[in-house]
């Protein structure tokens, strides 16, 4: 994967997913918030939004995975090379390994709201457990690079140990929107470091080259990646914004038609994170 | 900024804030305690206070992003000197940086006391998020100097991500004075350290250069530092004091009027961040 | 202990812990979800069991001190070698020390459960204390060693570590399905964990011995301590999905008797851990 | 300070301390959870107890700090010697320093317990704070020091900084008896440690000096450490049970006089803690 591909791949994988996870948490939020809003919703609409953003990741994460062994110089599933004694492309083997966590919690997640079998937090869990294992594996691949190649690789570390560390929380703060949407920015943040990361690792042709070993570089990145994160933030906020005045604009327009009847009706349909 | 002013003048804001902030909370505390302190104060009133805050920062950071770029040597938004190949004015970017997320913060403090459209805590976390992007920043800026410059900038990020820990413990404990004043005190304690950093980096005319490699002076310089957070703490305590006293003295001289019509009022007045 | 065995007997040791407390937890908590399911354990059962385990762990730690102590080639309570000024086979004093604060922790919990004496949360505390000083003491154990062992010690350190957090966590969130069971997978980890060092570091004859100094060996083991981590998932899960089943099979086929009768009995066969 | 005496003065205060901590708490616990003890003690006896408690905290440290800066060869409050040019006396200052911050714990525990003025958290807070710049300049203190000498501070400030977490968390969790305990095993963990260091960097006359630079003496030292900590430990639990058995003795051998008549007063005497 080391070439500007392998990292505009990933990158815009996890930008779709922070889009969709702000979208997604900020509307619950909004239906939460206003009410009479849950006929805009029901609690039966978002278990099966769940369902299907479990198998999403589920379905991406095997793709990956197979792409990761199949594709042309991928390791075939041999893991050692007993004539040059060596193992055989250990990297497709690391990000594979990486994909597994993403479609184990993706799997979970799809289990948890399409059944009753497991409590409710464990989506989260293991969510954070998948990130964590990103960071760890990252975190231990950076043996022998050059600078620069090693500082905006630490970087994204901030990204996906705060994502792993928001999941946490979760787990014991569960529908609290703060910690939902900074976990979408931190998302949004991995993606387009990930892009950054390509086009200063492997400066497409007609771009000049970055020198590896400039200290100013460096101190260059550090602030680009503050830049990046100002601009995943505004990215979230403007989400929030618009899908908060779509959701404000529309019970507007659809007045309820029966409140009595309406009543029992939405205390059922609530997000099933408020509990 | 290499000079004394541009540790001098973060420094008298840094003082500020955390004056006012001392003040504010040790307010509200103590009209929270006293019963019939409301009239003091209405939930109106500390909304208006909140949205000029917010108005402030926001444009105190405007300024100072301002200053950064277009003040004498500033990089007037040149990134990149192509001609030299080299970046131009890093650290005034890096300063412009910082300024653009305690101005993010400002904002943010604004909309949610101004509007109902963001959730309360959201202030909390973006002033916690921007004490945590100056300390990054500064992390990733001490590379090549003196060893006694590396060490007075290393303290004050125990000041600054303190700081940044205390705001996002607020996320989950809103209102609890004692974080608060916490709060104050760190940004009392960076104030009077970016003061002190200016006077052993660039002593004033007159006063003797400090050795930077002597270990004793490291030495001196850390025991230094806890005497700036104790005297951070007395200031904190002074204030706390002199507005628990006011208040009181005020409510003996003003008697409430007529306490069944308070009564109702008084609810409806009570902090917001009460709830 | 510097051999294969003396990495597979604690390894075994937690592999059946690991699986005991998976099994432990999840029939717990499929007995507090199934109305009805009291009748299939009691307290009174429940506190029997913890006791037993309580004497369990503390048994094998004072075998296991026993050993490193009078096994051949032990210190036998020898510390100092006057003559050779030298300390006797820190080793095993170390090892002995481990399961002195396994045997501990074995002994709170004893008590915890067999006696009203100690608050309740003292057993996990206790836990998180000896997982926390078996990690303390691998950490400074390290020293001089070739990189490859140094490697694979740290990478034990993260399941050693994450045991001790969870038990810590457990201290306040008491009844937590989620941290039993990721206890349960963190010593599953640990388990397999030791056996992977036993086969890196003394390869049984006729397996080839492993290049200390590559930094492509140390690739693949951290890799590799991955799929540990999901084999450990794994086998939770399954153990988890067993204990659910089998548990509601039970239901179905013994239909309670007198639900009056039950009704009040229910109540008091309640998990104590719910409290 | 770099003498026996100088580390077993402290050690000595510090087990007082850890003693007297682990015997208060323990008997509020057993006061709380028998019903009726609320006889043997009274909220305003409480209230007066952590008064005089923080009243010897602060004379002692006032002492302590007197005795820094006046006893033979103290700076005597001179802090830069302008004839050659160095700091007086550094040491002392540092001790001077320590003493400061758990003086002003003790007067603001004095404060809180004796007026309404703070709130009551403020005592653990700032006790927190006191552990933490002990530990914070003793961080800064190891410069330039052998092996051995650094190692054995190093492991001293697992108990400081531990104490000062445990302190912290009881800001939020307080009246929780686990914390109180553990901060009290901590705190007696440092007194006999800070015996211990006297003895392996200053042995009194007569025993063997210790060899700085061997390895296998700081493995020894770890495994000391964790020795230390058990013996902690059991002394906690051992005042713990004597304490709980003599509650228990009391209450049998005073029968509660009129039950009707101290009903309403035993709530009244509830642990402020409690609340």
């Amino acid at each position: 994967m080391g070439n500007f591909k392998g990292h505009a791949l990933p990158g815009t994988l996890f930008l779709i997913v922070g889009l969709w996870w702000a979208g997604k948490f900020s509307f619950w939020y909004a239906t939460r918030r206003n009410k009479g809003a849950g006929r805009l919703t029901s609690r039966a609409t978002q278990r099966r939004l769940e369902v299907i953003e479990g198998s999403v990741i589920l379905s991406f994460s095997m793709i990956g995975m197979l792409a990761e062994q199949f594709a042309v110089g991928g390791p075939r599933l041999h893991l050692y090379d007993y004539a040059s004694q060596h193992w055989d492309q250990l990297m497709n083997w690391q990000h594979a390994t990486m994909y597994l966590f993403f479609g184990l919690a993706g799997a979970v997640s799809l289990t948890v709201h399409a059944t009753e079998a497991a409590p409710l937090a464990l989506d989260r869990m293991m969510l954070g457990i998948a990130f964590f294992t990103e960071g760890f594996l990252f975190l231990y691949h950076l043996h022998g690079r050059t600078m620069l190649d090693v500082h905006v690789h630490q970087l994204l570390l901030y990204a996906i140990f705060g994502g792993a560390l928001t999941a946490f929380l979760e787990v014991f703060h569960r529908g609290n929107v703060l910690l939902e949407l900074l976990r979408a920015t931190l998302c949004l943040l991995q993606g387009s470091w990930f892009w950054q990361i390509g086009f200063v690792l492997y400066p497409p042709s007609g771009l000049a080259e970055w020198d590896q070993k400039d200290h100013n570089n460096s101190m260059f990145i550090t602030m680009c990646y503050c830049w990046h994160f100002a601009f995943a933030l505004l990215t979230v906020t403007v989400v929030y914004c618009t899908v908060s005045w779509v959701v404000r604009a529309r019970l507007k327009r659809t007045p309820p038609m029966e409140m009595g009847l309406l009543k029992t009706t939405d205390k059922e349909q609530e997000s099933e994170d408020e509990i």
